[in-house]
Parts: C-alpha cells; sequence; structure tokens
C-alpha cells in the first residue's frame, strides 16, 4: 500500500467492543471507574481488537538506530559514535537498558539500522540503510529527500503489517541516534505551529551554552523551512529523522492493521504526532507511558488530548517506558479478564 | 519487643551499600540519572537490604478488613456489610481486583479480619478480631482504646517480623472496610496539624451533600479528641482505625526488620504517616505507588516528601497499587542486576 492507502483504511475503533469492556468493568466487585487508567486501557484495547477480552501475548519493541546531520551543530552532549556503538550493546551483550526491560516485559527487541555511520552488519540487527551516513545537517537542506521520507514511513507501516501476521499484538516504539531530541523538538513545534524555544530541552544532558545553541539551531531551522512546513511528510523531510520517520509509519501501521502501540519518550512522541496530522484516528490505536521531561513531550501530548500514567523521571530513550507500560497494560488485561462480578456477593 | 524496643531497634539504611550501587548505576551503558525513579528505587533497596545487588523475589500483600463506627454517621456510599462480602471475595471466589493484581505481581495476599461485622472464620482469612463490630464511633470517644492499639501495631510489625523469617522480602499494605477514608483522613490531619477541610475527598464516591457531612465529621471529630492527638497512637486511638493502626505496625516492622513496605493509597499512607512520626527513618523503608486522588494523601506524602511515581487515577485501596508498584521495583532490580557497563564499547 502507498501512503494514501494506508490513511484511507484507517476506521475508528470498535465503539460497541468498547462498549461491553465498560459494561464488564462495571459490573465487577469495585467502586465504578475505581481502577482508573487500567479500565481506561482495558476499554481502549477492547476497541482496538473489536473484541471486549484480550491477552497481549506476543510484544515486540522496534529499536530504530540512525544517525542526525544536526549533529554537527553540537546539539548532543555524547560522542556520536555512541550510536553505533549502543547498537552494539543492544545486539551483542545485549545488556543495554530496553535488553534488559524487554526480557522483563517478555518482549522481543527488534533492532533496525535504518542509518547509523559505518555500523557493519550483524546477525541480531535489520540493516535497512535509507541513508548510510544518516541524514542531512537541516540546517543546510532537507534532513532528507521527500520521497525517500515516504518510503521510511511505509517501511514503518509495513513492519506493523509483518509483525501482525506472525502474531505480534502489542508493539513498543525505541531508538537510538546522537542528537536525536533536536529533529524530535523541531517536528513537534512545526507540527503543533510553536516557536516558543522554551519547549526545548536538554536531552541527555546538556551545559547551558550547548543547551542556548540547540535551542537557536531548532529555532533557525523552523525559519529556514517555514514555507515547506506544510504537512508530516514534509516536516518530516526537513527537520526530521529517519527514526521519527520509521515510528510515524509504525504508528500509522498500528493504526491500519488494529495492533497497540505505545509511545515512548520525546522522539516516539515526535513520530505519534506525525502519525496524528495525518490521521488523527490514529491517536486511538496509541499509548503513551511515561512523562519525559522534554518540555516537547507534554506539548506534543497535550496536543493529542494523551496522558501519560507513569511519572518516572525517564529519560534514556530505547523503548525502556514502552518496556515499562507493558506491564501496566497486562495488568489492565488481567482485571478485565479476571474479575468477578457483585452477583457472587452473598 | 515493645513499641519502644522496636523504634529503638530501627537504623538508617545502609549508605556503603547505597554507594556502591549508586556507583554501578553510574558504570552502565545510559546517560547518568537517565533511569529516573527506577534508579533512585535500586538505591534505596540497597540501603535497606545492604547489598548493592537484590532481588526481591518472594512478595506479600498483607490486606486489613475492619469495620469503622464512624460509618454510622453517613459518611460511605456503600453499605457496610459490603467490608464482609469483599473479604469473601477476595478468600473465597479470589476474583476481586487485588485477588489479580497480586497473582500478575506474584504475591501472596495475606487476608486479615481486625474486626468486620458478622464475618465468620474461613480457611483463606486470618482472624485476628481485636474489636468483633469494628472501631467504635469517634463522635462519641475514642475509637480504640488507648493499650488495644498498641497491641494492634505490634501485631503489624510482628507479621513482618514473622513473614521476613519464612524468606518475604517485599510487602504490600492492603485494606477493606467501608468508611475507611474518614479515618484516614482524621489522622493525616491530626498528624500533619491541618484543619483545612480541603483535604477531605470523596472516597468511593460521594454526593455533595454527604461529602459535607464527611467534612463535617472530621473537623468535629478533631475538635472533639483535640486535647488528645498529642502522639501517633493517641492520634490512631482517637480517630484511627484497625487498619490504619496495623500498617502503621507494618511500616515500623519493615524499617526494624529491613524489608522494604510499599505504600498504597490514603488509608495506607495514614498508616505510613503514623510511623514516620514515631520514627522518621521509617520513610527510608517505604515506598509509595501510586498517587490515591484523596487530597489528604498528597499531603501526607508531601509531609514525608515522599513521590509516587504512577499516576493511575486509582482509589480502588486494597493493595491494588502496591501490586503495580512491585512490578516497577522488579524492573528497576532488573537493570541494576542486568546491564553492562561502558567498558563493553568496543
Amino acid at each position: 500500500m502507498n501512503l494514501q492507502e494506508i490513511l484511507r483504511s484507517i476506521t475508528k475503533p470498535d465503539s460497541n467492543a468498547m462498549l461491553q469492556a465498560k459494561n464488564l468493568l462495571e459490573s465487577f466487585v469495585k467502586p465504578q471507574g475505581s481502577l482508573g487508567h487500567l479500565e481506561n486501557i482495558a476499554i481502549r484495547v477492547s476497541g482496538i481488537t473489536g473484541k471486549p477480552r484480550n491477552t497481549l501475548t506476543r510484544k515486540a519493541i522496534f529499536l530504530f538506530g540512525s544517525d542526525h546531520g544536526i549533529y554537527s551543530e553540537g546539539v548532543c552532549s555524547s560522542p556520536q559514535d555512541f550510536t553505533r556503538k549502543l547498537m552494539r550493546v543492544y545486539a551483542e551483550t545485549q545488556d543495554g537498558g530496553i535488553n534488559v526491560l524487554a526480557r522483563q516485559a517478555g518482549a522481543d527487541l527488534r533492532i533496525y539500522d535504518l542509518g547509523v555511520k559505518e555500523l557493519v552488519p550483524h546477525k541480531n540487527i535489520i540493516t535497512r540503510k535509507f541513508l548510510p551516513e544518516g541524514t542531512a545537517n537541516f540546517l543546510h537542506g532537507r534532513a532528507m529527500p521527500l520521497t525517500l521520507t515516504e518510503e521510511v514511513i511505509l517501511f514503518g507501516a509495513e513492519l506493523v503489517h509483518q509483525a501482525k501476521l506472525e502474531g505480534v499484538s502489542l508493539i513498543g516504539t525505541g531508538e537510538v541516534g546522537m542528537g536525536n531530541t533536536t529533529p524530535a523538538c523541531a517536528c513537534i513545534m512545526a507540527g503543533t505551529g510553536s516557536r516558543d524555544a522554551s519547549l526545548v530541552g536538554r536531552g541527555a544532558g546538556l551545559d547551558d551554552e550547548a543547551f542556548a545553541r540547540k535551542q537557536r539551531v531548532i529555532l533557525e531551522a523552523l525559519a529556514l523551512h517555514s514555507e515547506s512546513l506544510t504537512d508530516p511528510v514534509n516536516i518530516l523531510s526537513c527537520v526530521g529523522g529517519l527514526d521519527i520517520a520509521a515510528m510515524t509509519g509504525v504508528f500509522l501501521g498500528g493504526a491500519a492493521y488494529h495492533v497497540p502501540v505505545i509511545i515512548d519518550g520525546v522522539i516516539s512522541i515526535a513520530g505519534a504526532l506525525m502519525a496524528y496530522m495525518l490521521e488523527p484516528i490514529t491517536r486511538e490505536y496509541m499509548f503513551a507511558s511515561h512523562e519525559s521531561p522534554e518540555p516537547a513531550y507534554s506539548r506534543a501530548a497535550k496536543f493529542m488530548n494523551l496522558e501519560a500514567p507513569l511519572k518516572l523521571g525517564m529519560r534514556l530513550g530505547e523503548g525502556t517506558g514502552c518496556a515499562i507500560m507493558m506491564n501496566i497494560i497486562d495488568n489492565a488485561l488481567a482485571i478485565i479478564n479476571g474479575m468477578g462480578n457483585f452477583d457472587e456477593l452473598l
């Protein structure tokens, strides 16, 4: 399918299944609504699958690695080759944060090289280098060509399609790429029509000077591309990244193929926002997990009216928040599958 | 041990183990501190056990059932015999909210009848009726005698002692008892020196009239007992409940026997606050879980400088928030046990 076909295929969640789920929850031995978000989660999953009761046993986290040309503007405190080195940790020693938490969640970790500089093929990495050197510096032109951007989005959507065919029923979105909070923030500011520098955050930890530079770079880039920031595909092409574009596709795919997809931090929610702008119904197929301390995260979440139930102060990325959220979703589904009703009260 | 002996036995967490844990976490392949609360949890557990790495495999949730004399003032929207009926659900059909979530967390559920009206013995309930009809109406006198209050506290502490001997390494605190947000709120207001009616919440769901009545009842009770509210044992005796007193003991026991104890909602945090006032070091052995929507919860949490990482809008009680928090603690410990360090980066 091309992008337009995918967008046309997206339909609203099943309101009948959601009503059945709601009625079930109201029949249980508890004050109405007293399990809060757990109840909302169970109801929303029903809408996605079309069944009031669900178990989402097969879980996967897609981890997208890519480098970012904007790195060269000094917007990141870590060496750029950490992208490559961390990819090797995830694939080889398998003791990165996301490796540990994906195992805890019982989720497959699927690692994609979309364009990590000098990263050689590895049996545990799916190599799909759209741009072998990563994106271009978007202060000097588009981060990536428009047609390529659409290809990356379609790639992301197709991953969900294939995963669904394998029986995967819950997906998390992770990334690694030095400097990628800069394109994420730029996409969110472009998408929500803001030029407020206070939305820019310190990423993994910037000193004051680098932080001021990052704010300047984002505002300059948004000014440079202002006439082209007309729609999400153009926004991604101008100031996005391979990771964000692939995630945009994953969120679209979640909605098209009826698989719930979890948002991680600020990079992930930038992809979610782009998908939402392409088709607002995608929101109904997304779950926020933890609240990133990056201010652009909250901006995007509010724009989509999504609320993150976990306030863990996490800013690692990699999909780590998604892994933890999988536990919460499992708990929500256990409730609707396992609780009894008031009729049993003697 | 008597109460004074327990209090004297409480010592600060092991700062050396905490430093070792911190150093370990800083050596891992991630920006420093980027796993936020997960790192704090792992460090705090180290302080409690005295070891930098831990697995808290055997988990238990203590569920305290009791009735409350203040119920007769019309401060609760549910029939009072729901306390008894729910106890039978937990014990017999085992499909209450906490049954489901305790199973998810891999925790034993231990159900105690401290004073549930007309509840007959059951093989899955530990019967320890301190007051067979529950507490007295504290608008007409003390909720329970002072000496009995201390007995209940010691009972709670001894439960932790016994559990520790069995190998239990993580404890959650739950309760059931119609009307028990009223004594919880009264204890928190007495303990924090507040007479602000806006700290009173609607519990499981009160209409405006009953809500105004609940506010009035609490303020009147605090005025009636004002000269006796001099210390936590007196506060519990005057305006507390059997559940809150037992939880106070559990939190003291956690600190005395070096077992981390999780706070659930507003009733549980009232017990935590009483323990904290008896010995502030107990705070270091407690973990907040979810933020209860009851305003007194936030007051108590702030008073103890504790932060609840889960914002799930839950108001069921029973220990349900503790069960979910056990997953989060497991994740935190998996991180410190499983992540690799930068030396592995090639």
